[in-house]
């Protein structure tokens, strides 16, 4: 299947991922991929998570965003996602410390607040 | 589902994946995971590269081993393979600083060899 057929360019390291900055539409930038988090069975990647902050004594603020969110933008160098600031800020996260209970109900919730399927 | 429901130990970090142990069934130390090579569209982690060597002005040795290949060995708290050092020593690799093409003929080879199912 010719259209189907996947090249180096198809595939990405996660320390390339790891680090790559994430702006919203506008170009403003949000933060940056801190980590990914799989599926152990699978092998998918679940989340790839957002962080910011971590200044004036705040802490980091961490945002798991589904994989199928992220969309790469040559010209930015960095992942854009469909995501002004009000939506962010409303968007499931939580403090670097405190990580969620990663299960089904809180996988749904997130991949319903960016309106893609969530696939477990 | 409650046979499929997944809770946080089910979820990894790609950070905590990164650096761990690989051994082999006989408790060897063959290496550590170096990167995981994901496939962009899908999300699917394709192979976990496993590295060692770089001793001696060898280079290091790096082998992409198939996901579904690492077994979590609490006790060894690394990774287990089915492969003792001939298998590895034959088994699909490139040094450092010479990636292979990542298609879908490299796939298929690499994951016959450790008998596993390619998927792409």
């Amino acid at each position: 299947m010719q259209a189907s057929a996947t090249t180096s360019r198809d595939v990405i390291s996660s320390e390339r991922v790891e680090g790559t900055k994430v702006f919203n539409a506008a170009g403003d930038k949000l933060g940056s991929i801190d980590e990914l988090m799989i599926d152990k069975r699978s092998g998918q990647v679940r989340y790839a998570v957002l962080e910011f902050g971590g200044f004036l004594g705040m802490g980091t603020e961490r945002y798991p965003l589904p994989w199928d969110v992220l969309k790469y933008d040559t010209t930015l160098d960095g992942y854009v996602v469909p995501l002004d600031k009000a939506k962010l800020e409303g968007a499931p996260n939580y403090l670097d410390e405190r990580p969620p209970e990663y299960d089904d109900d809180y996988g749904r919730r997130v991949h319903r607040y960016y309106g893609v399927d969530y696939w477990m």
